[in-house]
C-alpha cells in the first residue's frame, strides 16, 4: 500500500483544539474514518489516542508493518507514535490512558458501541487508585459529540483535490453510459456490473455503495436495488452510483426514459432539474443547509410534486458517502447549519410516483468564496 | 424485491424465550443483521420491537412497500406489524415502547451507539410519569449482551440449504480459478475484478468482503487489499474471496505459488494443509472450539510456525461474515464456547513469513451430529 504524503499533523492539531474547548484531556478515536482521517492508517482495526502531548495509533499484528510504515513516513517533530496491542485493542487503549493520566477522556458517542464503552469503562475504574479521593479521581469516559467530524466536514487541500479528480472520473464513467449500457433488453444487474466494472476501470478502488439500477416502477423506490428485471423501451431507468478514489466518495445519479420519452415523465424531469438547479444556485458560503434543501423543495411543491419528495436535498461527501452536511428540511431539534467554504455534498432532488415511477439527479458540489463548483460535469439528459 | 418464506416465527419464538429469560419485557432489535433475521427485512434503516406478545417492524417512509409486503406474506396468526416512522426512527421505538409499558427494555449493546442509547434513555425518561414511584418505574434500558446471536449461531434448515448451495457456487468459482484469470504478468486489482464478475456470474449478490489477491511478499500480509502489484513467476499468491448469497456469507481461500514450485514454499504449503486438515478433523458436536483451533495450531508450532500464525482458526458464516462462533485460542476473560450441530463455520490456518510470503487455506463446514459437512469442495492444491 503506497504511504500517503502527511496533512495529518495539522489535522491532529485541528482535532486537539477541539477536545480542550470540550474540556477533554484525551481523546479516543476508533471510527474507522475518522482513524484514516487523522492517521492514514486503513483497516478493519486500529484506534487513535490523541491526549495534550502525543498521538499515537494502536494497531494488531497484522498492520504493524503498515502503521510503523506510517510512523517513519513522517517529520521526526510531528511524529506520531505507533502501538502494537499485545493483548487486545481495548486493554491497549486502557493501559495508554492510564499512563497519560487523562482525567476526562472523549469517546465517539455516535459509532462506539454501549458493549465497548462498558468495557473501557469498567477497565479504567477498574485501575484507579483507591481508596477514590479529590486528588486522584476515576477516570471517566465522556460521550463526545462530532469530535473530529467538525474538522472533517471542512475539506483541506489534499481532500479537495482527490474529490475533484474523483468527480472527473465518475463523470467520464457516465458520460460513456449512453446509448450501450443503459439498453432496452438488459437486466438491471448487468447494466449494475457493468457500471461498477467501468468505475473500477477509470481508477476508483470500489464502488461507494451498492450500485442502484431501477427501471419502470422500481424507480419509484429511492433505494432499489437492481433485480433480474429486463430494461423495456418507455421505462424511466434511475441510475445512482458512486467511486471511492484514494479513500474519498463521489457519487452522481441520472434518470433516463428508454426510447422515445413520455409527458409525464418529461414533465417530472423537467421539474426535478429545474429544482436541481435551483439548490444548486443556492449554494454559497453563509447560507443554511435548510435554505438549500428548500429551494429545490418549493420547485417541486410549486408543481405539484411536493409530496413525491420524500427525502433530503443531499449529504455530505468525503471519506464517507453520507457524512456531513446534511442537506434537508430545519430540524427542530438541532442548531441549523451555515454552509461554509471548503465543504463537498451532494446536490440530489428526486420526485418518485409509485406505479409509474420517479426520477433524481444528483451532482456533487464544493462550496467556493462565491458559490459552488460543481464537481461533476454531465449534461443533465444523457439519453 | 422476492418476499422469502416465512421462517420469522418460530425465530422470533425463540428470542423472546431469551429476553424472558434475562428478565426483559421487550427487546429493541436494531442490528441490521438482527432485524433481518427476525422479519426478512432489508435495508438501511429499520428496527424491530419484541415485547411479551406483539412483534413490530418500524420501517422509514422509503422502505413501507416492503415492510407491508413481508407482512402481508404471513399467515394471520403469526403476523408481525408493520409500523411506518412518521418522525424519527428513536421517536417511534419509544412511542412504541411507552405504549407497551414494558419496564426492562434490552438494547443491543454489542452494536447500538452510546449516542443511540442516550438518545432512547432520555426520550424514556422524559415520558415517565411523575413523580417517580415503585407502581410506575421509570422504564430502563438494558444493555443486552448476544440476545438474538444465541439463537443466529445455530443455523435453522431454511439458511443450511441457502448456505449450503452458497458454498456449491463458490466452489466452481474457485476451482475455474487456475490457470487463466491467475497467472503471471495480471495485475492483482484485475485478478479480483474478475473473481468479483465471477461470483456475480455465479449467482452472488455481492462480494461478501473485499477480495484479497496478495502476491509475493503481499501475501504475508494477512489482510492485504489488492494493489497494482504484477503477478510475477515464483510468487505465492493468496486467493481469499467470498460472496452473499440470498443474504448469506460462504467464505475460502486458496494459495498458488505460480510456476514451478520452491521447496520452502512447498513445506509451508505442507504444513497448512496438515493444519487445515487436522482442525477439520476436530469438529464435532461438544468440542470446545478453542480446541480445534488448537488442533491447528499445533501442527504448525510442531513444523516450526506456530509464530507465523497470527490470527484464529476461524469464524462463524451466516448473515455476517463474521459472526459467532469465534474459533480462536481459548480467551480467559471469556466462557468457552462448545460446538454445536448446525454450527457453520470457517477453518482457515495460515501461515506468514514476512518478505517471503505467505500461505492460508480457508473451508467452510457445517457442524453435523457425527463430525462435519465442508461445504466448499475445492482441491487444497488450484495450481
Amino acid at each position: 500500500m503506497a504511504v500517503p504524503a502527511f496533512p495529518y499533523h495539522s489535522r491532529v492539531t485541528s482535532v486537539r483544539a477541539t477536545a480542550i474547548e470540550l474540556g477533554l484531556d484525551a481523546v479516543v478515536v476508533t471510527h474507522p474514518a475518522n482513524v484514516r482521517y487523522l492517521s492514514g492508517f486503513v483497516g478493519t482495526a486500529g484506534a487513535l489516542v490523541i491526549d495534550r502531548q502525543r498521538w499515537t495509533l494502536i494497531v494488531d499484528f497484522r498492520y504493524l508493518t503498515f502503521g510503523r510504515e506510517l510512523q517513519s513516513a513522517q517529520d521526526e517533530l510531528t511524529s506520531m507514535n505507533v502501538l502494537l496491542a499485545e493483548r487486545s485493542e481495548d486493554e491497549t487503549i486502557v493501559d495508554l490512558l492510564r499512563s497519560t493520566g487523562a482525567q476526562r477522556i472523549g469517546i465517539e458517542a455516535a459509532s462506539m458501541s454501549v458493549a465497548r464503552f462498558n468495557r473501557l469503562s469498567t477497565a479504567l475504574a477498574a485501575g484507579a487508585p483507591t481508596p477514590l479521593n479529590a486528588d486522584a479521581p476515576c477516570p471517566v469516559l465522556v460521550a463526545g459529540d462530532r469530535i473530529v467530524e467538525r474538522s472533517r466536514i471542512i475539506k483541506d487541500t489534499m481532500e479537495i483535490e482527490t474529490i475533484r479528480r474523483a468527480g472527473l472520473l465518475l463523470s467520464r464513467v457516465a458520460r460513456a453510459l449512453m446509448p450501450d449500457v443503459v439498453r432496452a433488453g438488459r437486466r438491471e444487474v448487468d447494466v449494475a456490473t457493468d457500471i461498477d466494472r467501468a468505475m473500477r476501470e477509470a481508477g476508483f478502488d470500489r464502488p461507494a455503495f451498492e450500485t442502484i439500477v431501477a427501471s419502470g416502477p422500481q424507480s419509484a423506490l429511492p433505494h432499489a436495488r437492481p433485480t433480474a428485471r429486463v430494461l423495456h423501451v418507455g421505462d424511466p431507468v434511475l441510475l445512482d452510483f458512486g467511486g471511492v478514489y484514494d479513500g474519498y466518495c463521489v457519487d452522481l445519479t441520472r434518470t433516463v426514459q428508454l426510447g422515445p420519452s413520455t409527458a409525464e415523465f418529461r414533465r417530472m424531469f423537467a421539474a426535478v432539474a429545474a429544482a436541481h438547479d435551483a439548490a444548486i444556485g443556492a449554494v454559497r458560503p453563509g447560507v443554511l443547509t435548510a435554505d438549500i434543501d428548500y429551494a429545490a423543495r418549493q420547485v417541486l411543491e410549486a408543481r405539484g410534486l411536493g409530496d413525491a419528495f420524500g427525502h433530503g436535498t443531499g449529504h455530505g461527501l468525503g471519506l464517507e458517502v453520507h457524512e456531513e452536511p446534511r442537506i434537508s428540511k430545519r430540524d427542530p431539534g438541532r442548531p441549523p447549519t451555515a454552509v461554509e467554504c471548503g465543504m463537498v455534498f451532494t446536490i440530489e432532488p428526486g420526485a418518485y410516483v409509485p406505479g409509474f415511477g420517479g426520477v433524481r439527479l444528483e451532482d456533487d458540489v464544493l462550496v467556493t468564496a462565491d458559490g459552488c463548483e460543481v464537481l461533476t460535469q454531465v449534461p443533465n439528459e444523457i439519453g
